[in-house]
């Protein structure tokens, strides 16, 4: 096989944004748009991507240089999840092969969605087919979430699960709790205000305030992940009244940190 | 003497709205617009009452009759205050004994600076002046605070104390604490939103709400009531930029609320 295609899903956090990356638990889930990637081994060492849905076409780099050098912003998360891929099963990489990839995404990547996280999540799903490593969901969790911290130096990991595992996760940081919750879809309208903020920039600014007011900060953090558990409870239970009203609280527990 | 005039500051929460209901302390000032009052000793033992800025013009009932039957929106607080100080005060009723009053205020009863309580507070304090009953300012305000909680049912009293001692205040529910802040003036925009609540309505909607969520309601007063220790040391070292960012939190606070 030298051509496989997978998609994964973009995610949408429902609950425990941004304390998350403090440890606490969130909800997150997977929604009906996908990321798609056409993935193809080929007989040059060289790395091809074409992501138009990020303006990356025609990109080109020999595989020996993976990683290093400017690379295009709507190119870092896939080259460095090869990287990755082949640094962590060096017995897959054979010489002279090369990656082309095509990602192509029913979503826009301004949404908010991960479509970083989903396109990462792609690649190594594909690479593990493609060079028969085969590897289960939690070892491509590993890599991806890897990958997003190599890039981003920060991140919880929560996107990349939704990418991975599907449906409707609660989460806890880098993978150390993902369980999926056994409920078939939920009644969500989702509205889009069509701002989207650079997570990191966001999380080193709530880091400002903490150093100033680390017992209100902290405390934040632990009443989000109290939310977060009885919201569990309540999807578990189908009681979306509560879990609405859950949301509300935890809305204006980030508009305290300013997210 | 059988006419008097006497003024009294309209209010502006700073810190601690509404968890000051449940015993949280608040940070109150008092603005630099007033209420005004002219209270007559007359020779018939009737109330008059005029308060144009709140539609009561030519209001009259004989002394006998205070607090009893239907008593327009407008009155109810300055009916109630004569009432329950001649309750209180009886020896000060002298008999065919009448008071006349007119209010009017720099601000509109709309703007949420407490015109209810400050002219209750006037009325209490021309009162106590005119028939000599001379009461010190913390009687004033318990029987200020008695005839709101009269008249509402609930109430911590951080406005009627706002109109009786002026400045800036550090208070708990019912007078509890009242410690006024050695501060000249506060650097304060204050803008208007142009809605004006019913403080009861939402009372009772968060006491709903705290039925189904007790320990998140618990937490978030009590997260109030810290970030009002702070502010108000913040305030007495001048440090505004620090209950700037205190008032955020807060914001955030009574938004999870639904305040």
């Amino acid at each position: 096989m030298t051509k496989i295609i997978v998609s994964a899903p973009g995610k949408l956090m429902l609950l425990g944004e941004h304390a998350v990356v403090y440890g606490q638990p969130c909800l997150v889930t997977a929604v009906g748009q996908r990321m798609k990637a056409t993935v193809e081994l080929t007989d040059e060492a060289v790395f091809q991507l074409d992501a138009p849905d990020v303006k990356v076409e025609g990109y080109k780099k020999p595989m020996s240089e993976l990683g290093q050098g400017d690379i295009p912003k709507g190119a870092k998360f896939v080259e460095m999840a090869i990287k990755n891929f082949f640094n962590r099963h060096p017995g897959r990489l054979v010489k002279d092969l090369g990656v082309k990839i095509t990602t192509q995404s029913e979503f826009s990547s301004q949404f908010g969605f991960g479509s970083s996280s989903a396109s990462t999540v792609c690649v190594l799903k594909a690479l593990s087919e493609i060079t028969g490593a085969s590897l289960d969901n939690k070892s491509i969790f590993d890599l991806a979430f890897k990958t997003v911290i190599d890039i981003q130096g920060k991140g919880s990991g929560f996107d990349v699960a939704a990418a991975v595992f599907g449906g409707t996760l609660y989460f806890i940081k880098g993978g150390k709790v993902i369980e999926p919750l056994n409920i078939d879809s939920l009644p969500l309208i989702i509205g889009y205000t069509g701002i989207k903020f650079d997570t990191v920039a966001l999380i080193n600014e709530v880091a400002k305030k903490a150093e100033k007011y680390p017992e209100v900060i902290d405390n934040i953090y632990q009443q989000i992940g109290k939310l977060v558990e009885q919201a569990k409870k309540a999807i578990l239970s189908k009681d979306w009244a509560s879990v609405g009203e859950l949301m509300n609280f935890d809305e204006g527990y980030l508009a305290s940190l300013g997210v």
